[in-house]
């Protein structure tokens, strides 16, 4: 998973491009936090500034007042396997038509083919990441082609897979979203500054105005003369399309932030909603309802309006986890949860607790969890959570872990509450969270839950 | 404001010393996250790494396997107003009686006095630090006292002000809270390593047992032999000495982790009762009560139980925000609150919202939070304080603020209300305060709303 | 100008790879000194360790011993106008036949059409190098050939320039010389290691032994089987192919290091019978003859032997100058020739002095130093050059300096010996520079001198 | 050893403070190359920059401009044994009288008693190098004397050693020479700047003044109002106290520069001279005198001159050995020495080499010397020394070899000579070094050739 972005100054002057860059993939970061890079057109001239780290370490004054330019794109990475600088973005190439820049966050399931392919006909390959994939194929695509937009199209005819991307051309800014509209995209404004965000949380925190989703498969071009798109699949009808689309569910589950909507559902309600209807499917003999912290927080909240019953604070999250944390022993792998939450005692001494989660994955710190609120005085510990179980893996990028890695796949609901020590143990359904996703103006892709896999699955070598 | 911790295996072996004092220190860094620093006591030589960063960022398990003994301190440093690598601690030193290392989390009142006057025996300093100078101070009174215990008492004779400090030398560990109390400083244990940390929550994130707090005056000193105390104010009985000592009550209001109980009082109840105080004292016609987060988490549970009102999330706290933050125009400051802090639209529109905060100290940030809100669709903002007008300047190091920036020194909350926006605003009042502080063993200082100090204000030069 | 080195050990062990590549690479740190780096093959994943900055610097222990691998290439990086990491090399791409890594000392004349034609058949370029450009340029060429020889080969009848390579493929490594032979390039050996390197004062280093110099216009392939080449020119017979060689004529007069010995020159040989030869065609009535250190010494030796004068000190050149040098200045610019260079006053006080130096290209730093000498009591200083009037911008990476910085476009040697205040110049003729190489077993590119452009010119766009 | 370096602009302003004191300092590290820094009276701040590397790159054109000021002192430290940060001069304090910086050159022989003594009275100690040591002995004598002269008169009194100091004070810059003027210490001025340096080699380098020595046991004050001295031993006549000086021999030998003129001798004539004189001490019959580069270059081109035998380039000293080479196999030290040293073959070939150096300590790279020129082709290899047998370990820091690793402590001339492998062996005799040193207007220490310790040893603890 990543954060892209990008803006275009349509008055082509630099009104504070790079800042709102920074600003833009700051809001951004909660889909990726391991690198980050602002690249800049400066009249023609590529600049970039990229490296490791969190966003607030890489930028400061001098390097974003060195960045000048009407137009930009940024990218926040997350983990992908990638090691060290090849994966970071943007990525500036210069091609027959100029230079270009590419930001994406991808899942490219025919990668390896194409590769092959590509070498195949003379191409090089100084990385391993779909980045470098996507430029050269649409580089190749562009020398037969009329426009970027039809380069664009015809790669993404060939391509196979999920993606979102920002690509910045020498005089414009390009927004593509794939055909299955399985990542988010947005589209924003503020002044003369039009701007792509994976979400439009991004706009909020510029004080701009969220205009609207990109459609599935759409290809939205923005110059200082014109604004237009073309359509990967332009045979059926622009409502038809956006009907189709197939956004993840799990990014109303646990990815987006819950003060962006996607495709005109809000995150935080859609997560409190389902909170409320699994106090129904769930309910639950408690004195008290508990989240775990953050990411459980909206979903608590509503699960405890449902009930009827107080929601209370019992774990606080430390905000100060670093990326180099030390687990070598099993004693420090207990303490390393030690470290990451805290129990309020006092809160939760002689209660019945019941303790709501967005989504159970491998179930190995919920267990750690649990036996610590014990220690501290819980009389029960009762879970509930969120999402329906994990049974699938995703080749989409959201979640890395294997069948094997996942209990759901093999256990069932009551050998999981055992094994991570609960007195109760219960799901959402997989109805009753779509139900939950009011507003929806579009199909979702669930294939973590029900194995439907809407873009397939990577192709094996 | 620092953090500090010290540990002493009292078999004389390493079973993790390192581990220990690390795991120690970052549960404290809601304390001090400029630089951090373990000193270890290698046989006899003692062995120091820290430097400028996070916990986290500074330490990796090469670093911790290197720092090998039986007795190790550390620190987590605050803003302090000293520049460079200067305050860093702890700073370890050779004297008469051997190598000594010092962390501490002090205000000295009388530091340019006590300095002025060692420079005049001959003595130098290299930085401008309290830590120099208590060291210096130290190591003149050692050579002219029977143990390091007695020097360490003379000192305390000759500092004036507020201080907590973990002392170690060649075969102890000690630990040393102001006559005062101002500063918590508790004792704990976790099999044969014994533990001194600024709050107790370092106990539970280590696993290991909390003892005691140390009392007002006490130098606690912790050797493979024994462990005994002597005190400052000797002459009065142990009762009154406790009963006498006057914790800093911002510690509840906001500096202490809320699931760390000092002096008898637990931190996270305490602001949970302030705030259901406070629904007594200013009720509220509202729809929904927020917290701003996350410091003012327990209260507004509180307020919303006192009111019978539903409790809510209406604002986002990012976690990504960075030192190195970028406001250089009034534009950008409005955005650095808008990065800071996300509005959950959804949530609030429309609605009559009750703001619940721990303390107003300045009011610039509360006045963008509540023209956010505003902005979203709010229709009432009510903001409730679970602590009183802050009216006095802290000469102790908790508040950095003058009179001039407080604006309870000169206006009326009516005319606070109207500069930051609000519809309404009430402070709990500092009766009802100290009321919620049930169990609090000792008394409290609260210069900060009453203008008593109890330790005197610094020496003028 | 760069230094490139190869190694293959041909029993396919690893008896110490990286570190023969390490200390082949340092010894050649003359031929550039900016960046450096070491590809390995570590059976068929490539691994690249390279960054700016000194050789000693770049890799230790620890970073020699993650190099593990039997087949290596290195490169030193000359000042080469490419700002930033993108001209570090070796680089490594992925291609049809696998991994490949390319080290190269170039100069390629028709770059910017190659670098447009492969654009329009949609290739990407990432960096604005040469070495990138050939990569690109022999994956599209492997793909219509049978072997990577052959694809080498129809590279170099596409590229026009001047080059020396060292290739390594997942199975062999392939040394490639220009079919001018303008850039030396020598193979050696020890034990079951092969070597390739751009100058043998590198096995000297190894304690290696020197087989010969590659012909021009080789492709030298060496895998564990076999070893064999085929030749660019192979038309002619290969005496005809060596005869007609055009090595650089500077490498002699600058370039190479004095122990080294080039298609059957020694260099410090070279430079001494130059200096020789120059006290017949220009004498000297003087006391000393000193030498500009340290490229001057040898041709200084060679003429106070042929005048029959006392060599001696006059100047020590520091060896700690940096590169970050401060010079914004006029005062301060004198003050870097008087930090670069010390004059022996007590040595030459009084003294007419012969001044030897190897080249003289802008005269500048010449001008302060005679002022330097004579300010320090030489009664008289006559300049002598071991090598003629450089009249002619060089094309190939050797020297880059335009027509009007060069004075002897433009200047008679009456004219430059006022402007650098010399009481006599003497140049030596090519005639006699050409008959000082004795063993050349080809001929020379003297362009710089002569104007006649072996190898062409820089294509315009 | 290190380099100091002080300037006083005496009108009171900033004509390039921190440029002059770069520059100086600059021309001194072949006295310490591990490290340096200035530090700057800024009005009576004293600004300060200093870290581990070479000068060239510890400073650059941003920093200097940041050190504003119109006194500074610099320091060039060399391998002192004392690790990390702890030994980086200038090192500042704050005393009685306010800020002071010091930068020194010491080996203080009754170090531990003194720092025993302070630590008695209270005294702490953040470092264990002798430069806090006698700022902290300073302080205390400060308090009990009127002047800051005083107070160093009276610190001399209480050290036993060698040293040479630049004090800065907030509005003088004092030079201190030990009382057996061991170390060098001169005086210089260009302009309003008046300088002090461990070496005139820095004032040519500035374009500055000579103006002379400063006396064994002077305190020489400057400000702007006055510059005076006094004297530790003033109960003698200047005459005597000039006459009875014994600066290290080894300054000439080795550690100084070849444009120095250090106590009235001239560093490059004296090498020359002990080269000449050697010729007649010990002739040899070679075809060719060539020097161990580049320290030997002086005494080899007198040996040539004394001997009528010609002078000829045999070795090259590879510049761009760096700090951290690698060497942990006997195969690869053996390898280190090729790196650093390049053998000209057709130089030597055949010929009876005399091999000068200017001293002989260990005689390890010496042996692998004369192997590296026989496996070369020299028929015979003599070697020749400018300096006597080093029989006695240095307790004054020029050397830190111990008895048992000098050969000359237990080995006829014979049996080194054997052990080296050379064909001849000779060394100057001390009557014949001293001769050399011609000009010289005191007396020397020569304790690594006879033993005799004019200040004493090192004292036990």
């Amino acid at each position: 998973m990543s954060g892209i972005f990008g803006v275009i100054n349509r008055k082509g002057i630099d009104e504070g491009t790079a800042s709102t860059a920074y600003y833009g993939i700051f809001s951004l970061q909660h889909r990726g936090q391991e690198a980050a890079g602002i690249a800049i057109n400066n009249s023609g001239s590529f600049l970039v500034h990229k490296r490791d780290g969190m966003v607030a370490d890489i930028f400061d004054d001098i390097t974003l007042n060195t960045l000048q330019g009407s137009c930009a794109i940024a990218h926040a990475r997350g983990s992908d396997g990638i090691s060290g600088p090849d994966g970071i973005q943007p990525v500036v190439i210069r091609s027959s038509v100029g230079s270009i820049a590419l930001s994406c966050d991808t899942a490219i399931l025919n990668a390896e083919r194409i590769r092959e392919e590509l070498k195949n006909q003379g191409a090089i390959f100084q990385t391993n990441t779909d980045t470098e994939l996507i430029l050269s194929l649409f580089s190749r695509n562009r020398i037969v082609t009329d426009t970027t937009e039809q380069a664009l199209l015809k790669t993404m005819q060939e391509l196979e897979g999920v993606y979102a991307m920002v690509i910045m051309t020498e005089d414009k800014l390009i927004a593509v979203r794939d055909p299955y509209g399985l990542r988010p995209l947005s589209l924003g404004k503020k002044g003369d500054e039009w701007m792509i965000a994976s979400e439009n949380c991004s706009f909020d925190a510029l004080g701009a105005e969220y205009i609207r989703n990109l459609e599935p498969g759409e290809i939205l071009s923005i110059s200082a003369e014109e604004m237009s798109s073309i359509y990967y699949n332009d045979q059926i009808s622009e409502a038809e399309r956006i009907k189709n689309g197939k956004i993840c569910i799990f990014e109303y589950v646990y990815v987006a932030r819950p003060d962006s909507v996607i495709d005109g559902t809000n995150v935080f309600k859609s997560r409190y909603d389902a909170g409320k209807a699994l106090a129904k499917i769930h309910p639950c003999d408690c004195d008290l309802v508990i989240s775990a912290p953050d990411s459980g927080n909206p979903a608590a909240l509503g699960f405890a309006d449902g009930l009827g019953v107080t929601y209370g604070m019992g774990l606080l999250k430390n905000r100060y986890v670093g990326r180099t944390f030390i687990k070598s022993t099993q004693e420090q792998r207990e303490l390393a949860v030690r470290l990451k939450f805290a129990v309020l005692k006092e809160a939760i001494r002689g209660k019945k607790v019941a303790l709501v989660d967005d989504s159970l994955v491998r179930g190995t710190t919920m267990k750690h969890i649990i036996n610590f609120l014990r220690d501290n005085g819980a009389s029960e510990v009762h879970v509930r959570l969120a999402s329906p179980e994990v049974r699938f893996p995703c080749y989409y990028g959201v979640n890395a872990s294997s069948d094997n890695e996942l209990p759901a796949t093999h256990m069932t609901d009551d050998e999981i509450c055992k094994m991570i020590g609960a007195d109760s143990l219960g799901y959402i359904t997989l109805d009753a969270l779509k139900a939950a996703l009011g507003g929806l103006i579009c199909d979702s892709c669930s294939a973590c839950f029900d194995g439907d896999y809407v873009a397939g699955k990577t192709e094996k070598k």
